[in-house]
């Protein structure tokens, strides 16, 4: 079996296929698994990219049925059942998992592809984290550059990655950098989350969205809703109302489009180019090709409705793909994918997150934020990061204090 | 007073400036302060990148007498004391305390500036690592490149720089990269480890080089004394005898000279380049001028032997100068410097290190392993960064896991 995709939806699938006597190939363009959840906590260095990133190689040490690969896909051919690579051999299978996640989207905003900071890898995370750093020492070089607004981010997208890179941004301004620059004066420095929508955090009830705009706000966030991103230059954002907020630094959270590669499958794609599954999770006249994670629009039960793209639901695709095969190699037939939610969180800053359980209940505050981290404590995959991620977890908490704040320039000097 | 370099040197003489009501402006050319020592672990996997390099500002966070910047210097003007910088305005001192340690030097070796891996900075660190991983990623696609050497590596330098990374390597190749590369033949990868003199850690005892050899080849290195690098391309290393050795990766821990800076002072200058200090480590004609570390040229009291490069002394000797400074503010003189030698210790691999102090005592193996650990553990300046790298070092040494082997690409895609 061969595995396109280190995430969730690939590593469960591989994990999931020890006791079936399967061999399986995982093929990543990374060498590592990223904990995307998290990544707003790399860009704002609240932990570390080795905290975030766990070797891929290291995952599967115990799970011998598992070979990884590092290589980039150049092609997919369903009919000859044949993937191709760059600067690596062919490798045919009899089951394909597609598992090849997304890319942001910028819905043809002028400059933003050029501009903007998406935050969906590892590798963007450490951009954004090192770009924040270079206006800060710019700041410190020029302290009237501050008000020409080289220390603003305007941040697009008022989901849970919008809400949580802008609660996490003014808390990194407001109190540790306050400490590191204490020359710069950053008071008129402005973080502004830019939603076009008419509330922050739509999947969550009225009481937890009321409470996440406060709680932002009191953090020196300026909360924008039904604003919408017209232009976007090396210097500033342009709102559709033509309002200009100057800023070098856009992080985009505001949309997600399928890896490029589906689209060479021949097959039609759904809204954001996802691959359209059967219940079972396999493609269409397929059955030995399943498709899993932000890649795939798999329907809710019965609806027209997908469902999300979350790291919990290609953690559930993947090990149900795993199941199915399974299930395949034993001659029984696949079963249909059912998503059990287990409820959404999202944190604003320190002492401060909300939840929401599918069942309705509701948390915020302080409890929600120590539920917050005990659950993606929990999550992280192997006990040597979760001692790590715990590690920086106790100190950012309780010391208020933070880890590794340094850019390690690598080109020849 | 102004400190150039962040080093221990510049740390040194920042910090303990603290009693004497001096303002200290300190500039590196990083945010970071880079614990040296301990770069061949970053470049082996053993530790991760902020482990060793600490955030500059963050270790001046109580002392409020201490302003930090990031800036690049180029230029000294000893009679003006002014300093210049780029892309940051002019800084004039009263007193100066050149810090600005030094750089690899290859003897004129053809091909070594192009070709070799230096592992002085923790950037050199950083880039040594994703070089051997690039290496076993090569392997892995085509595994008839180890026969042809590519995963072969050369260190050139019999110090503790090279036995501490011939040996790390040697356990990095046999234990972890076994795991992570099942499928790649390394029993021909060769790790081969030149020096030009007559043995191993030439500063220590009979007893303690032989079992730091027998050492170093119960690992698998080639301990290869008496052996001259006389030219080094991309895929190999000519010996003076011409031999060659297939490699494409080559750790130059072979040779210092001082930062090149240090030749527009209009200073008769010693061996490396070195500034030569009067005994309270001021430059001759220049009271108010101080140089310490990797970029001093200190004489053994009474002697012409200069002090070696090594982080102790210039901890020292940066707390000399502000012990110095500080008897000038209250109008007293200053006095010699005096070097007190704690010891030297190096490692081998897990369970296997040296160590001698100066009384002639020395200490091998496990116990000294054990000690160096402790040791280095305890040298690590904050709380937090001695926190994570105890549970780096635990998983390390007990559970035989390293931590964060990943290469994050920052390069767009």
């Amino acid at each position: 079996m061969l595995v396109l995709g280190g995430g969730f939806g690939g590593v469960g699938a591989a994990v999931n296929l020890r006791q079936a006597d399967v061999d399986v190939t995982l093929v990543d363009r990374n060498d590592y698994h990223t904990f995307q959840p998290l990544l707003y906590q790399v860009a704002t260095d609240l932990l570390e990219s080795s905290a975030v990133g766990h070797p891929l190689r290291g995952l599967f040490h115990d799970h011998p049925h598992v070979t990884v690969h590092s290589g980039d896909v150049t092609g997919i051919d369903l009919d000859a059942r044949r993937v191709t690579f760059a600067r690596r051999d062919p490798i045919t299978y009899d089951y394909l998992v597609i598992a090849l996640g997304a890319q942001a989207t910028f819905f043809g905003v002028e400059g933003a592809a050029e501009h903007a900071f998406p935050l969906y890898t590892l590798a963007d995370a450490v951009r954004l984290r090192s770009h924040v750093l270079e206006m800060w020492e710019d700041a410190d070089r020029d302290p009237a550059l501050v008000d020409a607004g080289v220390l603003n981010v305007a941040v697009v997208g008022g989901g849970p990655t919008g809400v949580e890179s802008a609660g996490a941004l003014a808390e990194l301004y407001r109190r540790e950098f306050a400490k590191d620059y204490p020359g710069v004066p950053q008071d008129t420095a402005r973080i502004v989350l830019l939603e076009a929508g008419d509330d922050l955090l739509g999947m969550f009830r009225a009481d937890i969205r009321r409470y996440a705009r406060k709680a932002l706000t009191d953090r020196g966030v300026e909360v924008r809703t039904g604003e919408v991103v017209a232009k976007v230059g090396p210097d500033g954002v342009t709102l559709r109302s033509g309002e200009v907020i100057p800023t070098r630094t856009l992080v985009w959270g505001a949309g997600l489009v399928a890896n490029p590669l589906v689209k060479t499958l021949g097959v039609d794609l759904q809204r954001g180019d996802r691959l359209p599954t059967e219940p079972d999770l396999s493609l269409a006249g397929h059955p030995e090709v399943f498709a899993v994670g932000d890649v795939a629009w798999t329907t809710v039960d019965g609806s027209d409705r997908a469902l999300p793209q979350l790291g919990s639901v290609a953690l559930q695709a993947g090990e149900h793909v795993a199941h199915g095969i399974a299930r395949r190699v034993e001659g029984k037939p696949t079963e249909p994918f059912h998503y059990h939610d287990k409820g959404t969180m999202a944190t604003i800053g320190r002492g401060a997150a909300v939840a929401q359980t599918q069942g309705g209940h509701t948390l915020k505050g302080r409890t929600a934020w120590l539920a917050w981290g005990a659950v993606h404590l929990a999550l992280l995959s192997t006990g040597e990061d979760r001692a790590k991620a715990a590690v920086d977890w106790t100190w950012a908490g309780f010391t208020h204090e933070r880890s590794g704040r340094i850019s390690v320039r690598t080109d020849p000097p």
